[in-house]
């Protein structure tokens, strides 16, 4: 049984590419509040629960240790852009540990957004591990084990402790068993647990209204969801959908993406969690259901809001002469 | 009626993320040899069949009169990474009608592969239309509309006498009409118009064996295919896929890729013409999905190069640390 076509990509008058895909909101009792395809199969989420991966950076008292604000829980939870604002800050993250950027196994990549990577250039740049989308997550994970005195060598491999923390924070939150059977390895080299999109979604929904977790658990997601919701930017960067999403609706609206067509979240004042999957791994689409979703969610309560979000799930394609030629769009349910 | 899957993503033991599609394998004669999914909805083709675009380049005399050998045909047809020497190249195409960068419209963009750009970006430049993917194609048109004595100016639109000559060589080729309904605006503003991929399989398939085409409109074609298997490199670039599938058999197969998951191609020895789509447009799939069905094509002929193009539709995925995390591989038939 295939999943429904959730988003499609019209040239003229014709729909040229689709994309089918899935999606759960879920309430803080694990009660799914509206789906739409397979959300029992297990997806791997990516980077879309960093906020469950840096919980033991709350937990451990690293976090307070080290004087962390809104800009560097944010960061811990990012996938960045890779600009010198989001450099700067991870370095400075680092340094807090007494560490630098030679800690860091998330390994090297160009910034992924292309002005970012050209003006790097420009400059005679090049990018160092600091530079990697996943830099401020591993931020956090060293600056955990520092401050619980662990050696941080291996620190991305899943037997090391900070490994075993965030996988034992995911496993409760989801209320899964993630074993080697549904383990595979991130683009920066920790572990990543399959799940069903219901249980990401449901773990979410926990940290928001409280249901289902243990008090301090709950109240460290929160501060890590309203951290980055506070400082959008440091997420993720200039122009990026999560910015873009969150700003929308200050403090209203969680989203975070992750690779191969995720996202999850949460609705704080409606206690909901969310979680979807674009089963080709397309981010067009899964940029567009996310916004549909966030739009269906508000729909009942606050229809001007609903609107903007509904606004967001359509994008107008242009080509190089910026001649309008179609769009992307999340189909209408 | 869904695609069948065609390609899969792996992460560790899981699949990650799956790509549906369909392809056509065509004779002269139109009968289709194999095939997957819906090969009769209307598919763009987009750059796919650049080949039967330049067409009139051949048949109106202007590519002899010009002086114009494989290097500048198979630019002509390409949809090229805007390298220093695809740049230089396309001036000199232009430069042959009296023209230069100036008069091409099909807009401007930084190259697509990121090394390029990023080359690029470090000399100081900034692209030009001469680095559009499409600017041998514009030259090619450009360089007609002089040798025909027509006016260049807004030679992209569609009722200019060089995209009227293009379009009646896809209708000729193909077999279909074109119409209002099935038009759209390209990424380089020509029209695109969509067709069955039944039908631009059968539209190379004519070309390669002469079937069912008027004579000098086959033997155009296939100077343009020789051409293009003669200098891949100037068709797509270092690195490209249609590249490293036209180096395993030099000669033997013609494969150009096209935007939103499209490839086209032929095997002359076989007479065989082929077309692909991935509904979603993902062009990692549809690099390995045409590695697959030229490998399928070549299987009962010629089981050594058949296992080359199998091995080509599978390709290894390493994260940032080199690390083996996955693989994208056409889904064994």
């Amino acid at each position: 049984m295939e999943n429904p076509v959730v988003v499609e990509v019209t040239r003229g008058d014709l729909v040229e590419s689709v994309h089918r895909g899935g999606f759960a909101l879920v309430d803080g009792a694990g009660a799914v509040v509206a789906s739409a395809g397979d959300i029992a199969r297990p997806v791997f989420p990516r980077s879309a629960i960093k906020v469950f991966q840096a919980i033991p950076l709350i937990e451990t008292g690293a976090a307070d240790a080290f004087g962390f604000g809104d800009r560097e829980l944010s960061l811990a939870c990012a996938s960045h852009s890779g600009e010198e604002g989001h450099v700067a800050l991870a370095a400075a993250m680092l340094a807090k540990g007494g560490l630098d950027g030679g800690a860091l196994e998330c390994g090297c990549h160009w910034p992924f957004d292309l002005p970012v990577a050209l003006d790097l250039a420009r400059r005679g740049g090049e990018p160092t591990a600091l530079h990697n989308n996943c830099s401020g997550k591993h931020a956090g994970f060293l600056c955990t084990a520092v401050h619980q005195g662990e050696d941080p060598g291996g620190y991305v491999g899943a037997d090391h402790p900070v490994q075993q923390r965030a996988k034992a924070a995911i496993e409760d939150l989801t209320g899964t068993d993630l074993g080697a059977d549904v383990c595979g390895t991130d683009g920066c080299s920790i572990p990543t647990y399959a799940a069903p999109l219901k249980s990401f979604a449901h773990g979410f929904a926990k940290l928001v209204t409280g249901e289902g977790v243990a008090a301090e658990r709950g109240a460290a997601g929160r501060r890590l969801i309203e951290a980055c919701m506070a400082a959008p930017w440091e997420m993720s960067g200039t122009g990026r959908a999560c910015e873009k999403l969150m700003q929308a609706a200050p403090g209203r609206v969680f989203a975070k993406t992750g690779a191969e067509g995720v996202f999850c979240g949460a609705l704080p004042d409606f206690g909901l969690g969310f979680a979807l999957k674009i089963d080709d791994g397309g981010t067009r689409a899964s940029e567009a259901l996310v916004a549909a979703v966030i739009g269906k969610a508000l729909r009942g309560d606050d229809a001007a809001l609903a609107d903007k979000f509904d606004a967001l799930a359509s994008k107008t394609l242009r080509n190089w002469k910026k001649i309008t030629v179609g769009a992307v769009r999340a189909v209408p349910r």
